[in-house]
């Protein structure tokens, strides 16, 4: 409360202190507070602001104070509303007057933008390198089951049967966009705010460019309005997370459904399975279930900052301190998530036996059928009213159509001859489909080494990130 | 793990612990799990399903484990995963074999949907509670405010004077529509699932009514798999939630506007009010802009459990643990807020001379000077048109339309007469609306009168409602 | 344009004309605002403000006006802005000056309130009775199969068996509840806002009990501010919309998911299904999917709403316009999915066969082989470990429950008795479930009886809701 | 329905004609269907699978069709269902045999993933247009306005004087950023699905790579599942929007707010302004307030989709029908917003009086004061402190910071000298905040710098997009 003092005569209600403190979510970037502080200080010592003693004993007494809190030795007041006074009060207590001099030319809307952004980053960079495990997973998947067919699906009917390698690198694809949006995300959070003080700048001859660089900043937000009020960059990790919870809920619909005893292609490990108290025989798919019940809570994340941010005036607005729990619930979901995933993946069991029975269900080579008229010069829409009469024949006669005689075929058209049966064959209907990126073997060949150059890409983009402060753990 | 043991091989990996586990949530509806335990073995020994004594050793049993967590003196162990299992585990070790007999014809699944019900009853009528003080805050402010007037607007121009009190009951009537959507989400609540055990009823001779009168249900659910699935009055919670959330987002902008120095029509008490730690000037309406914001998390809440229920086949998905989470956080957060607005609106002080001011401007008389004309036989649409010009002349002269000469009037139609005055006197127009609902002091006193009616006919709502197993508040 | 004419001396941009315009949208509502005048114009000559002529002649023209959309033969103008300034200025080409009388007393803020009222009582009237009619539909069709047995699943896995007519009324319950919801919206949407005028009311003498009468409210909006700026009843009909679409959206999901050749349970009729483009033997449950997603439509017009309404100040904003598109469409798009859902459950064909046929995977009597121990002592936790461990043993062995030997049964408990084929028997089972909501077939007719009776009740609310003002399908 | 006839005994029932029927929707992307079909023939044709002939007749045959739709003379039927039949079956009509020869090697299922790509391209390029035009308008006003001085706020107090410059070039560089998400929606789009066909690729020999580079995509899908059932590209369109039309919301409040006769800020041209049907002296800012409302549709739109797409299994599924009308919803939306708020702009009355006349009031001096005084050796929380206290004295007088006699300030430190004037006078204020990034106007004008700089960049970026094939505005 000493904080802003002067101009009040009484204290804050008592019922508006745990509703103000941002302390329980924002001690989380006790890290980036931290640095930041180091960073400004640095600065200002340089800048010849404050002295080089002070600055030593800033940067001293804020080592001293994060490695307490790494420990899990230091008592968080909430008293102290934000981590900016939490730490700030505290290292006065404990290097006195140059504690005061800290937060020269600068404001808690500055400070809290700089915290965030370095969050982000942290959190975007997290987010990325598990991205790439799943990545590694399903296409190490891709490698191992490359002989295995199984029906693909239109509108969760039998369509056309393709490699799982194939259906596995399509997953891979949609992360390798995510990964994409994760690092606008990370790109978004990459500019500095410190120096924009309030609102408008400062009088004291700041060295902004130093600071960023400091910390590892990309480069400078160059409006200061901008640089207190703009929460883009937290949007964009919300947006990004929320469209890989969907990719996630995606597959995850589909590890419950093979899962099932009606399709029964995968078995999960007990590892990654729960059962029941009631019923001695389930085995259940929770996790699956969980990842898909999660992306609710991510878009939730999502709707909540886009609706805190709208219609505010310039430039900070208490409002935005509901822009940080959220981030942090995202971010921890989608690392449990994909982690979960990816051990899901690589301990499942795959029933080969199970997928082939059904690739012998629901004409999957109708098309097949059709396309062998349409080569032999029967208008396509022609060629395939005759094989729908073909399948609704079977439905009638309750088989499928590689089991209708040869004859029938000819008297549907006297193109038929007898290597229909070859379009008739799953194996042989996989192996036509050689476009790019189709399924036959070596189109899916073709296709997992662009997965590949594109993990080692995505890998070296990893690489090049500009400096991170990661997230500490010592906040209880 | 010992939970489902019998046909696990391996055990759960590390990895899904915490992902699966619903402890850290479920663990603050404890008053609810052991109520409903008990509740259930009663009804098991009524029924001659359990002894006597075993039922009075899992009362004694029961009691003991909800005092230790009361005084905070319980360690919930991550390993239980959930609370049902964290209260009979202990349990049994507490008593022995007859805590093993406590979940006979019972199921996590029916558990967990009836310990929900008992905490969304709890939770709404605390609402309703919270709603109905603020709902007192405003007729008392109504009451006081009955003589000031203030420009009312329509898109944020000012458009005609209203009293002050008028305003408020807007508020007022608002948020006692809320305390209907809270009214409906407890009695969606209110309807007990045990007996539907795992999704199909069981084979034990249980009297269901016994249990849910003895929990204080309305009623029984008629459908074991909708006992179990069903998670509506959840979403009713949020959504009533969300439309006070979205009340309070209206209010709190109002707060804002007439804190501004441009307003400047209320000054907030110290007490809620917050500064900067920069700007020694600044006195800051923190709290209402946090009100404000708040409206962000309440709408993600209930996207987040509609978009998780979407798709759900029946009967119990994983999926369903998402539910409690939002919910809590959605009750915590308004109770906060309507506790906060209460105080902000009770301790403000209101600037009568700002309003009164701001009163003489934007030629508020102008309706009145147009139903002047139209009332002496001009048509309303040729009435307006003059007093349009008139006011496009004030605009260039800059001056009011008070303060335009009567020649001028005259001039712009020979309908104007001397008592024309009358027509441009503020408390005259606010006077003169005396219609049903209107502003007029008498119309506003009526009005009154029929808000604190409505308060009376919800405190009897409130009180009449079915028995509520309090929300405890040791599970830390 | 000439409607506000007298202070503007410029015209509106171009630009503005589309994006300002509202008619597109509320041009849908002509009967509600023809009727609303209508009532607005009798009570206007009833109070005396206007003469009994001009009422007549009003009425008279009005009466033109709607015959005319009726019929297809009106064309709507864009420069008239609105449906209110549409109707009005061809009411005054038609009928003079005493057209322009029309709008004493009253504001387009009120005017517009008041006909989206009217509409959302008749959208809600409407849905009501679709509502109605699924239900009718799944209680016949639980009538029908009332023998059919089919796994239940929670996890999507096998659980215990079921009767299809449990299933199904599980929907109806649910279907039920939206109907109390819808009627909530009804209500909320029933107090008539005429009298209210701008914001304020007005001085001229209405009779707002009368108007309200004349167009069927069940009440007057107490507040004038609230009259004009409360937009809940429309959020009310949002959320009723939402949760049956996520009702809606868990039928689908099951309806696709047993028309899959790997469930087999239905077999939708060719009406109810269709085709591929290149795929001869598709058969897809086109419609069960898009009913399905439509759940985001109808869940993105909610938020769509409560983000416009969040943080508007007193009293009518400009924002407020978008209110009126999304609930229309939410309705049709409900009206479309109630009716199409109803039109496939009613033409589908349920397969028995593999429905008992599934009953006899997933070891479904494994829940009542635990029961059977803990009746006969053994406490159920434990008696759990021993059927599981029981079903590890089928599932190496590849066999069921019900086909290991009597003496592995007694191997793994001397409880074991040569009675306990009955527990393993799927109609025994579920025969046995006969607690009240159970799945036994004497459990079951009760509950219809009571689904039933909800049903008459439903029929009586609806037959005695307030007079509604039918939608009009003139206005192309 | 001849389309997928063979298989099929009854037609579809009348209530799903509509329902199922995506034409109302995607006969928009007309121009997009009839561009792929010609891009894919010239393909066959190459690839030797039709007859240049055919070819040729089709390539003829589609432009007449596009000629006939642009010229508002093409009449759709409903009951070819959507936009690709419509197409495929008139031109079947016209040509004969070779228009049944065009679907070789093609699926509705990436057919439709082509066209809606390509109109994800036109529509963000379009947005990109728009973006650019009204940050030139920005930027222009930044330029005009270089000299203004208006208070800033945070939490809607004053806070420190800024140039309005520099408040506009704020909002400059949010629409900078939304142009960089603009793009990566464009890019997310640029890569062709053709060749995909049902969901597994095809047996014909097509060249993708040829489609592709016809129809200007910068790259071919990889993953033939992913092809069918991607629909990030729609997501990232929504989502740009969602955050440029929260942007456009805050700039809308703060036109609403400077529109008000509290602030007085600015004047709405007339051609910007809108009356009242009552209130005869109304200029209301409609077209801020539509825009600030219309945050919540795009939104709502975003919301939908996200919804729709989770928990999707591969490939295609009828849901992913809803994938476009809100897309198309949403550009609109924005296009309208986007051109309206920059005519707003460029045509309003920037009121300097008023806005200066408010840097008199609530002690925006009070921060230089301070640092004056930690420039003078005082720990900043302390000159704060003493600053604060000053503050409260001047509310209490009713006077401002730079109203207070010198002794005042000496009394409350005696590091006061007379050169505190200096630090009270606005525009030295102003011109002190010299730092990157702050309000000073040689920092402003550097600042400016950058902002156009970045105009061209983003420019060149515009001008260097791939081949796109623009909306067509022919069906109605």
């Amino acid at each position: 409360m000493a904080l802003w003092g002067g101009r009040f005569e009484a204290g804050v209600a008592e019922v508006t202190q745990e509703f103000g403190a941002s302390l329980p979510v924002d001690k989380h970037l006790y890290k980036q507070d931290i640095a930041g502080s180091k960073a400004h200080a640095k600065m200002l010592a340089a800048q010849g602001i404050i002295s080089a003693e002070d600055e030593q004993a800033i940067a001293k007494g804020l080592t001293g104070i994060e490695q307490d809190i790494d420990a899990g030795n230091f008592t968080f007041d909430i008293n102290d509303e934000d981590i900016h006074m939490s730490i700030e009060s505290e290292l006065t207590r404990r290097i006195g007057e140059a504690g005061k001099r800290l937060h020269t030319g600068r404001s808690r809307n500055d400070q809290v933008a700089t915290d965030t952004r370095l969050g982000v980053k942290a959190l975007a960079k997290e987010l990325m390198e598990a991205n790439l495990e799943l990545r590694h997973v399903l296409v190490d998947a891709a490698k191992k089951y490359d002989k295995v067919i199984l029906p693909g699906y239109t509108h969760m009917q039998h369509a056309q049967p393709v490699l799982l390698s194939h259906h596995l690198l399509a997953y891979s694809w949609m992360f390798a966009r995510d990964f994409t949006r994760l690092k606008a995300a990370f790109d978004a959070a990459d500019n500095c705010p410190l120096g924009a003080a309030a609102l408008a700048g400062t009088s004291y001859p700041l060295d902004r460019q130093m600071t960023a660089a400091e910390l590892g900043f990309a480069g400078v937000i160059p409006n200061s309005l901008d640089a207190v009020s703009d929460r883009d960059f937290l949007l964009d990790l919300h947006y990004a997370g929320s469209v890989m919870a969907m990719h996630l809920s995606r597959l995850s619909e589909e590890i419950v459904l093979w899962s099932s005893s009606e399709f029964g292609f995968i078995t999960l490990s007990d590892s990654y399975s729960t059962g029941s108290s009631i019923m001695p025989q389930k085995k259940n798919p929770d996790f699956a279930e969980l990842i898909r019940g999660k992306s609710g809570r991510v878009y939730g994340n999502l709707v909540q900052l886009l609706v805190t941010m709208k219609g505010l005036p310039l430039a900070y607005n208490k409002d935005l301190q509901e822009d940080k729990e959220g981030a942090l619930d995202t971010a921890h979901t989608l690392m449990q998530c994909l982690s979960v995933m990816a051990g899901m993946i690589s301990t499942w069991t795959v029933n080969e036996d199970a997928m082939a029975r059904e690739c012998g269900v629901g004409h999957l080579a109708a098309t097949d059928v059709a396309d062998y008229l349409a080569k032999r010069g029967l208008p396509f829409r022609e060629a395939h009213a005759v094989v729908g009469h073909l399948v609704l024949m079977c439905e009638k006669r309750g088989c499928n159509l590689e089991d209708l005689p040869f004859e029938v075929f000819q008297e549907a058209s006297p193109l038929f001859e007898h290597d229909i049966t070859e379009a008739l064959d799953i194996p042989s209907i996989v192996a036509a489909r050689t476009t790019e990126g189709g399924t036959a073997p070596a189109a899916v060949a073709v296709q997992l080494q662009r997965a590949e150059a594109q993990l080692v890409v995505d890998e070296g983009v990893f690489g090049s990130l500009t400096k991170v402060v990661e997230m500490g753990h010592g906040a209880k």
